[in-house]
């Protein structure tokens, strides 16, 4: 089935605002949310709005949150979410960066005691609109083990780098530091379809292709796969973006981060507050005339775009590509749900008292 | 044969101060080279010296440069190393980049106009002294062919991020973003042995376990390897390296970065000048005071070297340990060079004047 944006928007906003959220802060929440559904990542879109629902009722996320800054310099600040939705924390964190990015040239900010925040491409793409690069992470819940070993200790822990071009597209690389991300695996299950070989490991450690293995304790791999092709270094990426969410902010980090379903335990003897978050914006200003910079740009993007293609690819992509062509497909036609995540809706409509579709 | 650090620092000093190099310089520049050999680098330490001077010979690389910050705000610089020595240059650009963090938080730098800088890890290294995260990057002369493409388009593009911690000794991540450095391919190469699939492809795309494809072609992989295993996410890294390095600062990018070895021809139709680096700096106190951090990271450390190690391993190891293991053991018992390169450097010794060893 499938739903025009502004329904599915306007829908969203209902059910944060039933939760408790303030008006401006629902809008904020469920405009961040969709844009996963607009750019094809279906696992971090709306089909996860009950997963923050259930949050908001475990009382581990909360509508009204004071966000505020604890410590700042002039580049730099770290934000408290106050446990806030990492939906609305982050496009605030966001925002500062830029705005010191204005004032000094560049702007870096670390998140505690925060939420989810959806896709990182969403949060870095609002400094683009001001001739920024941007750059968003966040930690996650431990489901990635590190090279050499069988225990989960790393979330997904996704970065996202965006630049701004002319004429051309921006450029738009978000990735999860694994070989593949979750939402990969849960559309094999779906299709009860294997799993390539670098992609999961059993509980023992041993190559597997069962996309449920995660289930009985097996762990999904680095960026690498192992470490004859590189595991290490999908490793090091993952706990960069740990360290720089969590270790510079107070948040909690590695094994302890808290998971999102909300009838997952929380881990014991937590270190910090909340999930952590790290977003930084770079004016292009602050290192050459941007008309330069975009000239070069495009330029860059059109010789990669014509790179001899391997037999039997028609051409090289540029990072953010299949992202925005699909953004600009649904808005014209509409998001596809599946009938699971249309019956969750439902009944979050009926209990919440709100329309669905709005 | 083995020779002790101090007398190949020594050598290396003379060897740049007969090419032109002022002391200071020398100094600074022979620093940098070894520390790729003290890390257990090898492909990227002495082994290179001739390859330096043979740069200079060519008119390449300039041994007297007249470093210049040809833009900057509080938190940015664009720096034009005028054809220096990488190793001279990137010093310089750091030390900006510190500067920068000391007055207002943070420091990024990015460079146009140099030549190739040793290994990353010892640039990030120097903000690690002052309290700081280090951050290092270099484009480089293409090898990698992006996902779905035969041509080679990009450098191995190293990222190095260097973070104090407090008792446990710094976390240092220095990778290519490839599966596997060109380096280990020459180390293949010299063993006549087979690289993994997964790290190479011949000219024709086709996958390829032969060290020497190169040579006829062939192209490295990025980390990932191919699509199925986020090769994707790999050329995206290589991408963003090259962004920051080359983009930001007007130095060439893309197939256009000059190649280090001086009698291959210089790319045609170059967009800018020489290769590019970035910098930056990110002091820890301007998040929050520097012995929480450094609490918290040892904690982390600790809690990721006693993750459960899979059978057949020890333990897990942080990013860095290798290195820096290496680096007391050789600055112990000396550094170990092949007899090709210790032919390279009696040939350096004797058509420059100088003893070798020191």
């Amino acid at each position: 089935m499938t739903f025009p944006y502004p329904r599915l928007l306007s829908f969203t906003i209902d059910i944060f605002r039933k939760i408790g959220c303030p008006d401006q802060d629902a809008h904020t929440a469920a405009t961040a949310l969709l844009s996963a559904d607009l750019r094809g990542i279906d696992s971090h879109g709306v089909a996860r709005l009950i997963g923050y629902v259930r949050l908001q009722e475990a009382g581990r996320a909360n509508p009204r949150p004071d966000i505020r800054i604890i410590h700042q310099t002039p580049s730099t600040a770290v934000v408290d979410g106050d446990s806030g939705l990492g939906l609305v924390v982050a496009p605030f964190a966001m925002q500062l960066a830029i705005e010191k990015a204005e004032k000094v040239g560049t702007g870096w900010v670390s998140v505690q005691n925060s939420n989810h925040f959806g896709i990182a491409g969403y949060h870095a793409l609002q400094a683009v609109k001001k001739d920024m690069i941007g750059i968003a992470m966040t930690n996650a819940s431990a489901l990635v083990a590190p090279t050499f070993s069988i225990e989960r200790m790393l979330g997904t822990n996704p970065i996202c780098v965006a630049v701004p071009a002319g004429e051309e597209p921006p450029f738009v690389a978000d990735l999860a530091t694994t070989t593949a991300a979750n939402g990969k695996l849960e559309i094999l299950q779906r299709k009860s379809e294997e799993a390539p070989l670098g992609w999961i490991q059993d509980k023992d450690g041993h190559p597997s292709t069962n996309p449920h293995e995660l289930k009985t304790g097996g762990a999904l791999l680095p960026l690498g796969g192992d470490r004859d092709h590189g595991s290490h270094k999908g490793y090091a990426l993952g706990a960069i973006v740990d360290i720089f969410s969590a270790i510079l902010s107070g948040a909690n980090y590695g094994p302890w981060v808290p998971p999102f379903p909300a009838y997952v335990p929380m881990p014991t003897g937590m270190p910090g507050k909340g999930i952590g978050h790290f977003f930084g914006a770079m004016r292009i200003d602050a290192f050459r005339p941007a008309d330069e910079f975009k000239f070069h740009m495009d330029k860059w993007i059109r010789r990669f775009r014509s790179a001899t293609p391997a037999p039997g690819f028609e051409q090289v992509l540029i990072p953010g590509d299949p992202e925005r062509e699909m953004e600009a497909e649904r808005l014209a036609n509409g998001i596809p749900l599946v009938p699971s995540v249309v019956d969750d809706l439902k009944g979050l409509a009926a209990k919440l008292g709100v329309e669905f579709p709005a």
